[in-house]
């Protein structure tokens, strides 16, 4: 019983990023996403996956290699906007 | 060695989301965020909490005690937007 609530959390806090990214990706649309929070994330979760692969743990390597790629998708839409936003050092009319 | 990395981690992705948390209590903006990826997401944490205590493992009660305050945060924030912007049964002039 404990390893199955462990097993549906599991899939539950992985798979929930797929809808965010599927949002991030169909959308563009990432102003109200924390670039803070997604940079921590995805190094964390990259740490995660490391600390897996130290101990040969299949379901933490599997649960944080997933999680690691939908992190990434969200990171780098929402990096893309902050650099298309930010002001230009030389105005494109020069 | 293995430990510090699944330690730091553990701090990354719990923290992770009071950035996102505190950027939708200041801001009120949610139209980026996925609300079914916060429904997920929260559920899920719960779970762990709930795997947590079944395993009398405090390093995971405390990382999801955390994480399920700051995901629920989010979640509500998110509710009432789509609550608010949802159209009434009946129009405010009648």
């Amino acid at each position: 019983m404990t390893e199955l609530i462990g097993l549906v959390a599991a899939c539950l806090t992985t798979i929930s990023f797929l809808p965010q990214a599927v949002m991030v990706l169909r959308s563009g649309e990432t102003s109200g996403i924390s670039l803070t929070m997604y940079a921590m994330f995805t190094v964390g979760v990259a740490g995660w996956l490391i600390f897996g692969l130290l101990q040969s743990s299949l379901p933490i390597i599997l649960a944080n290699a997933v999680t690691l790629v939908l992190a990434a998708i969200i990171l780098s839409m929402k990096v893309r906007a902050v650099l298309k936003n930010r002001p230009r050092a030389l105005p494109a009319t020069l």
